[in-house]
């Protein structure tokens, strides 16, 4: 076994959770709960939307031939024959020389096909002066003209916004099948670390990487299961790791993911299942394992917090996406470099940085500095195929 | 009283519901379910970050001064005393001549300044060869550098995110104080709706917007509480106002907002309270209520779903972010149109636009219909001050 990690580049990382990502399950809930979810099946409309030619605003419904022509000169006058109630089954019906008062929403009567803004007419007793012509079809959403009836409104692989939401609702689809939440398992192993609630003696350090990854997962729509501190003891962690698997669907092990000779991670993996990947041309991140055990992801993730993010953000995040039956769905934004930030060719390398006014500033430091993390607002990626970019340069920031 | 909307502009919405917001609450919840909440009282670090000197590499733990001059071909060579352990409290010492091993996150043993990794060293029995010079403090993190003790680490009115929750365990928050997530109470009115796991008759249609503004407010951070649909009695909406009122900080209520003789939103809350709004220069959503009773505010939606989420997105998206006491988060990108897109001067126009490299292609059609929602990935706003804007101008897109 050689002493340092043997890397692969991070697109066949990439590639390598997507293949052993398990396949997702999928429940019908309610569609007040469905936000964010993944739409396992097409949600289709059952009927024509809208249900019938309905008015777009409040104003006066006519057949369009009757406005030709009609100005404020000299205005076409006809006959209202009164009001279309809202909901109502039967809107009645216009004639030649007449209309009918409809509100928005309302439908039209037979013989109308558009409707003037009450803006553009007057009504004096029963008589509506129309000050504009309108087209046929103004003001009117026809039959179907929305959606027709059968007809596929929000694609499965879907991740449902509110605006899902609500288009899901006037569809009919009070309930929807969406994917099940992966359960993902949470360990963090070291014998240096303490609970959060603990108070870290010399040498000691709080185990961040438990409530980082869960709130990573939990961002993506999975459910965290938390199996807490583990220490580098092999058997310890192997039983750790067992009982995880019993009860996830993935398994995220932070720490021990390098090859000193207290890092475990590997090892139990391989005892339990195979190791794919140990060791990513990823900076920082480069000490992480994709593995898998009884049909199921196992992720090595290095112990320090600001590497295990860039590897979620950089990996790990294609694995939940998968799992889910989604795509990755990042926030980018394009912006100018402030300084030059160089690279080692054959290495991804991810730059923290701050955004200000379509400028990204990279925030040195030290990696290992916590700090970073809460004052950046994205990562610039450097292809492993780049040196860097230089200053003023336009890059892709992933905000994180 | 007029027969059409004295508009006012949409600043002016704005700030009337900033105004009108009443303050938050907070309270205290464990670390692991406050991903997204708004951050009540800062939170600092009770202890130096990292509280120890810290190696950020597997490597030899060494006097710096040691190790200048040292190459490939004239190596410095040290005498290996041993491993620092993990989590172990006395890290030992180095002195002249020796150094330690330490894998990363351990303890600096007290002599040594620095760290050489262990790709740049070669160990022969207990023997040491380092082919590089490393500098005071390199691929080390001094006491406190990270944090220093007492220090501020996240500032109150910060949303939580996945990172901010990694770093606030670092520091030992396993427990922070958050805004209460404030109660939205949901009406929809309007004799032309039916539930959603109904059948629309004639001139009937479901209420989408009870989803589609509950699946809003959710994604704010914000609890909404379900009203049902009223009709279109003045008396019958007063009633499920003043019962929201009761349970609720905030009140929506969509449909009913404009001016026909059947819209009674304003009527209500001028009964329950005071109407500071009524019209909006923005379109769609025009016929839009700002107004507070009993202290809390009460927002009149326009009926139509897709001009309902319009103003969801200009003017009540703000009204959410006063209540929780944090800034609107808006997730926005530039791109180039690839139409002209004209605007009345003098109205705020929100225009829906499908997104992709970097273009935006406005989704014209009526406003009215639903299918614009899911087919856009977003808004272009003009302003009121501008005739609208040309092909290729590059526009900022409210992604929605």
């Amino acid at each position: 076994m050689s002493l340092f990690l043997e890397v692969v580049p991070v697109s066949e990382a990439i590639e390598a959770v997507r293949r052993i990502a398990p396949p997702a399950g999928c429940e019908d809930v309610p569609l007040e709960d469905a936000l964010h979810r993944v739409l396992a099946r097409d949600v289709c409309t059952d009927i024509d939307i809208p249900g019938f030619d309905r008015s777009t605003v409040d104003g006066y419904a006519v057949a369009a031939a009757e406005t030709t022509g009609a100005g404020e000169a000299i205005p076409a006058m006809l006959q209202c024959r009164g009001r279309v109630g809202m909901g109502s089954a039967d809107a009645g019906s216009v004639s030649r020389g007449s209309c009918k008062y409809v509100p928005t929403g309302g439908a039209l009567p037979e013989g109308a096909d558009a409707v003037v803004m009450i803006e553009h007419a007057e009504q004096i007793g029963d008589d509506v002066l129309v000050h504009r012509p309108v087209a046929p079809g103004e003001n009117v959403v026809f039959r179907g003209e929305d959606f027709r009836a059968g007809k596929m409104v929000l694609e499965r692989g879907r991740v449902l916004s509110p605006r899902d939401i609500g288009v899901a609702a006037a569809v009919g689809a009070d309930r929807v099948s969406v994917v099940t939440a992966p359960r993902i398992g949470i360990i963090s192993t070291g014998n240096e670390l303490v609970p959060v609630a603990g108070a870290p003696g010399p040498g000691e350090v709080r185990d961040a990487n438990s409530y980082l990854a869960g709130a990573f997962v939990t961002e993506r729509g999975c459910h965290p299961v938390y199996f807490g501190i583990v220490r580098d003891e092999r058997a310890v962690l192997e039983r750790a790791v067992s009982s995880a698997l019993d009860r996830c669907d993935a398994v995220l092990v932070s720490g021990g993911s390098s090859k000193d000779e207290r890092d475990n991670t590997a090892a139990v993996i391989a005892d339990l299942g195979e190791v794919l990947v140990h060791g990513i041309a990823l900076a920082p991140g480069k000490p992480t394992i994709i593995g898998t055990a009884r049909g199921k992801p196992v992720i090595g993730l290095p112990g320090h917090p600001a590497s295990a993010f860039v590897v979620l953000v950089a990996i790990v995040d294609h694995l939940l996406a998968a799992m889910r039956e989604t795509s990755v769905s990042r926030r980018t934004i394009r912006a100018r470099l402030t300084q030059n930030v160089p690279s080692t060719r054959g290495r991804e390398d991810y730059i923290r940085v701050s955004v200000r006014d379509g400028e990204a500033t990279p925030v040195f430091g030290k990696s290992g500095l916590l700090n970073t993390l809460v004052q950046s607002e994205g990562l610039v990626r450097i292809p492993a195929s780049s040196e860097g970019f230089e200053v003023s340069e336009e890059v892709e920031v992933i905000l994180w």
